[in-house]
């Protein structure tokens, strides 16, 4: 990036976007037109951050979403109004209150726990406790906040690796006597988060509850705050003490839905109530400031229980989710690359094609445990019915009930962690330890 | 396996099964019971197809569902009851009416194109016109039928290549002047013929409908002939021209539904109302005999159309769905193998890690096609909201709105299949051609 992208009025914008700019007259903070391909889009001209690239214009649109496009030598841009003042400034927070449960919220970044600061157009976390309290002031009726950023990530960008210090950091919390943790986490890949959590905090006594948020906070229709709130909410009173995801039920505001972490899964690229529980009930619901049990089946909140730590991932496990015409030859490769586990998204009802047969035994016989889930979401493997599920049993493949396939990628990796013994991974696999495999399936 | 597989009375049991069969005194067809670790199995003995393993046996149980279970060493048989003849003895069909619209059934293997047949153990095609009509007599007041079994195959078999053959095939039928084509499939890949067909089938003159079933027919809750009668009457009479998919809307035997064979997926492993329509409204619904069309959005039935056929399919096209820690050197493995196009499933609005953007640019500079879906499933990526997603597009990853992930990799291998030119290749993949590409998401 050139130094023109220092300059004040068109910060961030170099190249193609910058010349568009300049030759409309408008800077940073105007209001404009942008017409594209016959698509005309009207707002606030975003600054950018330092890794932008040399053609997109960022604007903010009178929705509050911020949009961005793509310029071309064609498209045409008009000033159309004065500058609009972006400048984040968050208002004093109230007075903490006295004698109320302590949680922790631990940040790891996501769309939760930023703010577009638009002074540098960065995403910045906005996470201490003092600015938590500022944004949502609730939060001081509900807990003592003792706020923490341990990473600022796009939640994509995250790897066992973070999930480890995530555990690490979530047990000591635990230790030090917290009513309970909210891990604030991008959505994208929070159940797989949530999935590592499960294992890797065990015969937990005290709740642990992940959140996130659809859409930022800057934007009207922001699930931001009521998340956050149902999530401390939960850490400093649910009754249960195990990992959860706390998200919106519906697209109302009405009620936040607690979702096992083993049990969870994004199903929509931008609802609010994008996160769904996939083959058993939700273990929550909060309505209202009040939380009601959805099932008797969980494990109760007991301060004296002692956390028991298995933080270890090993990453040298795959998830391949099998497609017509696949070639097989995949899994050889893993496992020249030393991969440890893998685990098969099966056609129905825990399937691949009869030519994978035979690369799959020589895999088996390699001592990689192959394990096998479904491309369908709902429902369980059975491989029983079918002679192509029978052979797979056979040779040694593992069917895996109705666990998630990216749950079952995660306890794969966890259980790989937690020994060197292929049996006793297999072992571990086949065990419900945290509610990830469910006896009957509830609904759809 | 040895001679004693052709034994009648152990027909298909080798190894361990039979020794424990023997062992009990009980014979195939034989009521026994299977005590292993401490469930209980009852059920009659059933024949096993040649290609038999040695551990299990398999029973029908009272609710008619055949059950696989692996003997151990451990596990115990006892003779319960006397022989049930299990010879299939299909009454005689009814007279065939005249004047009724011809429809071609074509067959390709699946729960729903066959019956076991005890004598043999083996799964076997019961597709004749007549034997269809002896099963199913209802279908002879609605078309006069004309029946071929294409192959016999699980679904998770079949290939691309089969595509081709299967499209060829509906194609002589229409040109030979069908009122409609129904299709027999497997349930595991339906989704994805589906879609190959609706890209291959091009200027439809009538409907080409789909048919599975989730329980073969044998089962007193089989959907084999309410979907196959629901089928037929869309291919006779529906108002459409489209490639669909007929299964049960619910799991009541009251409706049948008709998803678009582009939008369709298969989200449950054993559910009669497994098929799902994502992110639209299903084209029709069948109901007391009744075709009621759900959108006015569809292409109508006209017997003048000339169909344009467009059969072939480039299968070095790979679907990759990424998870944490997910290595980028497959990308780069795919493209010295010569794979010319990849789709990606990503995370939430279209993302993937930032440690891939390397490999994916390079992969790009190939001329390889990278096209971006979500692992969602509902909802549309949107690379324009973060950074990770805007850095993509200035990459040159394609951006496919709401296509399904497994309807991307079936559209690019179909369009890799039509031209050798990338950029055409690229210029088809972004063009709406079957209501691939939804403008709206109207529900979850």
């Amino acid at each position: 990036m050139g130094r023109q992208g220092l300059d004040k009025r068109f910060l961030g914008y170099t190249g193609l976007a910058l010349e568009k700019l300049k030759e409309a007259g408008a800077e940073v903070e105007d209001h404009i037109r942008v017409t594209k391909d016959g698509i005309t889009y009207e707002g606030i001209v975003i600054p950018r951050s330092e890794r932008a690239d040399e053609r997109h214009i960022v604007i903010k649109l009178r929705s509050g979403y911020n949009i961005g496009i793509e310029t071309t030598p064609t498209t045409r841009i008009e000033k159309i109004g004065p500058k609009t003042k972006l400048a984040f400034n968050p208002p004093p927070p109230p007075p903490q209150k006295i004698g109320l449960p302590e949680v922790a919220i631990v940040s790891t970044g996501g769309t939760i726990a930023s703010r577009v600061d638009y002074r540098t157009g960065a995403v910045r976390p906005a996470i201490s406790a003092n600015d938590l309290y500022s944004i949502i002031p609730e939060l001081s009726d509900i807990a003592v906040i003792d706020a923490e950023i341990l990473f600022s990530l796009f939640s994509e960008d995250l790897t066992p690796a973070h999930w480890t210090k995530i555990a690490e950091n979530v047990s000591k919390r635990v230790t030090d006597g917290v009513a309970g943790v909210v891990i604030t986490h991008g959505t994208d890949t929070m159940g797989y988060t949530a999935a590592a959590l499960s294992f890797a905090l065990q015969n937990l006594p005290v709740p642990i509850i992940l959140v996130g948020a659809q859409r930022s906070e800057d934007r009207p229709s922001s699930d931001a705050a009521t998340n956050l709130i149902g999530a401390v909410l939960c850490a400093a009173k649910a009754p249960f003490a195990e990992v959860a995801v706390a998200m919106h039920e519906s697209i109302s505001d009405e009620s936040i839905i607690l979702h096992r972490g083993t049990k969870v899964r994004k199903c929509h690229t931008s609802r609010r109530d994008a996160f769904k529980s996939i083959n058993v009930d939700p273990i929550a619901r909060i309505r209202d400031r009040d939380i009601a049990m959805l099932t008797d089946d969980y494990c109760e909140r007991d301060p004296r229980r002692e956390l028991i730590l298995k933080p270890g991932f090993d990453e040298k496990v795959a998830l391949l989710k099998f497609y017509p015409s696949m070639e097989p030859e995949i899994i050889r490769s893993l496992g020249d690359k030393g991969y440890r586990g893998i685990v098969l998204e099966g056609t129905g009802l825990g399937h691949v094609s009869r030519r994978w047969l035979q690369l799959i035994r020589e895999t088996v016989e390699r001592r990689i445990i192959l394990a096998m889930t479904s491309q369908c979401i709902w429902g369980r493997v059975n491989m029983n019915v079918y002679e192509n599920g029978r052979d797979l049993l056979a040779i040694g493949v593992l069917a895996l009930g109705d666990m998630l396939p990216e749950t079952a990628l995660v306890k794969m990796m966890w259980a790989l962690g937690e020994t060197r013994d292929a049996d006793e991974a297999k072992r571990l696999l086949q065990t419900n330890i945290a509610h990830e495999i469910s006896e009957r399936t509830v609904k759809m």
